[in-house]
């Protein structure tokens, strides 16, 4: 942490500043500048807010922070790259580029069976459904709940696909854990403190997306809440992020990707149905992904987008899907990996 | 809801959407314009998700709701603005401006007793503390919990103010309403949904905070769902949202403020504090926020900021608090309010 | 200025970064920490993107500025706010509060001058109206342009009116200086630095529209620019950033006020109808500025919004201006001001 | 057109729209909806801003546009791809990705000669340096000038590559296009409508960079005043936008690549190096870009970076970009390309 003084700061805020540094529990350095004092102070800043507190002290400029906030989810504790097994077959994070595919929220038995098969046919290893949906409206379809999980597992016995499938409540976490094979956090909830302690104590692999106004930073923070609790199986999902251009519903943040790759040793995957909110862009979007570095994709099928439930206009149907598989698989292998 | 055909879509195109329309319980009215066509889709387009699928189909460009989607916030419902009513002497959306301050996190009885006494004293109606705080870093301080409830409520028998606290979980809720005079639902929260109808269950005015890249429409759907869970006592707070600017913590849209009175019935505060993160600037802005209209302030107000748990750089001290109120009083008149 | 080493950087990294800092006229000052070490660069870090450059050496993680860029425009160098004269009367920065009112275009003779006798009436010091008009669209009126300044002149004459206008183009300043008493650089120009150096070179004061993804650093950093061509009568204008949000045209940031009243002497004025873009958002807006420490106003008013070439939905009518002011006056008076 | 009125408006305040719009030159069509009533204005929108001053009409709550404000750069009106020729060797938009690399600035003969030849060596097509450099701060290196494009020629002379250079006014417009291939124009004169027009008359392909804060359409109506003058030979290229994320420079939108796609036949350039501002990221965006359909790119090189007069942490040196080009390769082979 560094503390930087006001120019022409005195002498006795300066001294309080440093007794108020040790009493923390640091070392102050002092640098005395042509125009300016700052101060480092030596020590572990993980509980930085702490020091942060300083800025209320006269004299004080600002505390600029040194140190990453994350332990357990940096590169710096664990250099290899993390895998996260789902099944015996399915693992995501090593060379396998891991495809994700299924519609937004789970209908009824034929609906989601069928595009189970459809997917697996063209290449995908696990399939998506949403049985508690997060709405941004009450009057909207709030999803089938149980019923929703148990047509999800019912496709999983057909097609011997693992599923992901949202969690909404830690009241009924444990409940969506008994059936799924991953626990996705929504971006509504990638602060929802209480929901991400909840499935850092649950058994299983955890599918973590970045809040639509999430700082890359932010997003290890909220991994770190899982993992702290004892789960390290948490894949990181960009899905974009909020901000003035209105072409697309979100700003897909691929650069996310390389900037994770350096600063956490969790896998990266990418959601282009939800990034852009429109099904022409997901297939390039797809291509980019995997072209930098994306340890698997999340894509949104379904047999018939214009009488889906949720996110029919951005939702692909299976023979596009297939179409895009296909092409998928020139740009992993260029990037030295298998589909 | 409009729909907008591609230039030059097909016929069968445009026979297919006015199918659908027709399907999903709407009368079609098409206007055919020079380049291209356009259809209004006529009904109430609150379920507007579905139509909004239409954008999957053939030779549709786009489709445009007309209608916004909250009823019950909305103030085409309810012309009259809402005064929420908090204890016998204090609501909040009347002629008064309401002032709500403390610490942001309780920490101990003296502070929060000490606190409460002082800003009763300038003027405050009612006192604000943390006792679950939501924290970015699961190593930070994470509040008192049942204890700083305990002690919130020791402050209000000896100063007489209501309380409002921050409610994390639907597992916790109730317990926190047993104690608190009002729910504050956080930023990070606002579109935690399973929270958001679980204090639309409980007998509690809610203080619902706008989420840091919320739109004022998703906030008003925010409070349609606390409302239309049965409870109609919402307070919304604007907080600050997340732009490119980081000279202050968040930049606090004051516009909102009107945009909000014009479109709910609704009453509506302004929190200063984490809207700018600077107590520099947490005057300034309390005078700005009454000047364009709000209906009451809360303020982070800490007898030691520099030792505080959290928000230090973000407090006021007392005595800065009460020469703030002092003059507020004199835009409040001007505004042709009370303090 | 302070350079970040990565955990573990080899020593041999920190001898070439020490290097570096000396050749570039730096002395290096090392704290060696517990996880990393942090090297202090003292010196003027002013041609600062030089520094800049050393994270682009091997073991280097960052590099933290620690100095404002701005000299002149700063408050460091000048403590006492300074006043821009326009002319015997009417000076921005003082005790009064200035009202600079007027279309956005000019159209006629008769449009500007019943405008400007009407803004007068109602208190504005300060006729604004555009010539050289930059549209976002090729085909949208692009201003009466020199025409337009002589309808301006003759306003002027008639009322007594100083007035501001915008200059577009470095050809065309000169002349746009000849007539005009204040230069207004566009948000959109705001870092045209070709046109901030010449209207830096011309005699006149400039009104300097914050851009609309501007920080606060890089808008004073314009100011600079004018005024290290040794002019330093520069009035700040916030108009408005760019935002997710769409129920305003912009969100106006009126903490930026209280932050540039902070780090610099200029003078600060608010444009609220650009910063809303909505008429019925105005006046609450102005009242929020002046309460929040603004020096001046800029807004726009219109004989008939409904027919004008440009802003229309902005636009006050004289008799809503005129009723504005009568309440402006007594936020004024509360700020300890006059109108 | 669709102006949306008031839920209970009156008659005489639709009847007053109605007579405005055919005023205007527009057909009305009103369509009755169930709570409110909408009126579709039939006619060509491109002179859109002034339907658009119906806002301010008694009962109106807004107004839709439907048409794109563009017509020169729309894909309605050219539906074939274009093909920018540079020289007899050298196009952008066809079969063959283009790729730009050289220094942020010239600095002297050596550096620019040297680069020149080693970005043709790894198989770059065209030169990118800078001699006219737009800087936020005055105090920073402005740029060699002629000098500068006098050193490019040269460069040129020795190696065949045609270059790319930044023009910043009008006034040198002439200058800078007697020497160079490719006029740039720079992020922050995006929106500079003087020197669009200027270099719209000059006979020089643009390369148009995308704004910090621009949006799609805004992009396209940028080239549209290029195009509006007689010059077809616009490239757009995308540079990334403003969020409040900083672990970049800036956010490279990607996804603007198939939205651009989608709406203009104008050829697309990604740039990488400003887009994230960090050379760690530059190999895996350039890889992205050409994988979501980029037409070419556009990379700093610099043989020297730690010894940069600007940019030097986002430059590649020769060898990264010789390893970078040999990889992108097979990722243009998979998007059916060559490089």
């Amino acid at each position: 942490m560094i503390i930087v003084m006001k120019a022409g700061a005195a002498k006795k805020d300066m001294d309080e500043v440093l007794k108020r540094i040790k009493e923390l529990g640091y070392m102050p350095h002092v640098i005395h500048g042509s125009t300016r004092d700052v101060i480092g102070a030596v020590g572990d800043e993980r509980g930085k807010m702490v020091l942060h507190s300083l800025e209320s002290l006269h004299g004080v400029e600002n505390v600029v922070p040194i140190l990453q906030p994350y332990k357990l989810a940096s590169k710096e504790i664990k250099k290899e790259s993390s895998v996260v097994r789902i099944n015996d077959e399915v693992s995501i994070g090593g060379e396998r580029v891991i495809m994700m595919a299924g519609p937004c929220s789970v209908e009824n038995e034929r609906q989601i069976v069928e595009t189970a098969e459809a997917v697996k046919k063209a290449g995908a290893s696990i399939l998506r459904g949403g049985a508690f949906k997060p709405r941004t409206s009450p009057y909207s379809f709030q999803g089938l709940e149980e019923e929703g999980l148990k047509l999800l597992a019912k496709a999983r016995e057909v097609t011997g696909l693992p599923f992901v499938t949202e969690v909404i409540n830690p009241e009924t976490a444990e409940l969506v854990a008994e059936y799924s094979d991953i626990l996705q956090i929504g971006a509504r909830n990638s602060q929802n403190f209480a929901l991400l302690k909840k499935v850092g104590q649950l058994g299983r692999p955890v599918l973590l997306k970045r809040g639509m106004s999430m700082t890359i930073q932010e997003f290890l923070m909220s991994a770190e809440y899982v993992m702290s609790e004892g789960n390290q199986s948490v894949i990181l999902c960009e899905r974009g992020i909020r901000t003035f251009e209105t072409a697309t519903r979100n700003t897909l943040d691929l650069s996310a990707v390389p900037v994770l790759k350096e600063k956490t040793h969790l896998p990266v995957v990418v959601d282009p149905s939800h990034g852009t909110g429109n099904h022409h862009y997901v297939a390039p979007m797809c291509y980019a992904a995997v072209a930098c570095g994306a340890d698997g994709l999340i894509v949104e099928v379904h047999p018939d987008p214009e009488h889906a439930s949720s996110d029919g206009p951005q939702s692909l149907k299976p023979a596009k899907f297939q179409a895009m598989m296909d092409k998928l698989r020139l740009f992993a292998e260029a990037a030295g990996r298998t589909l």
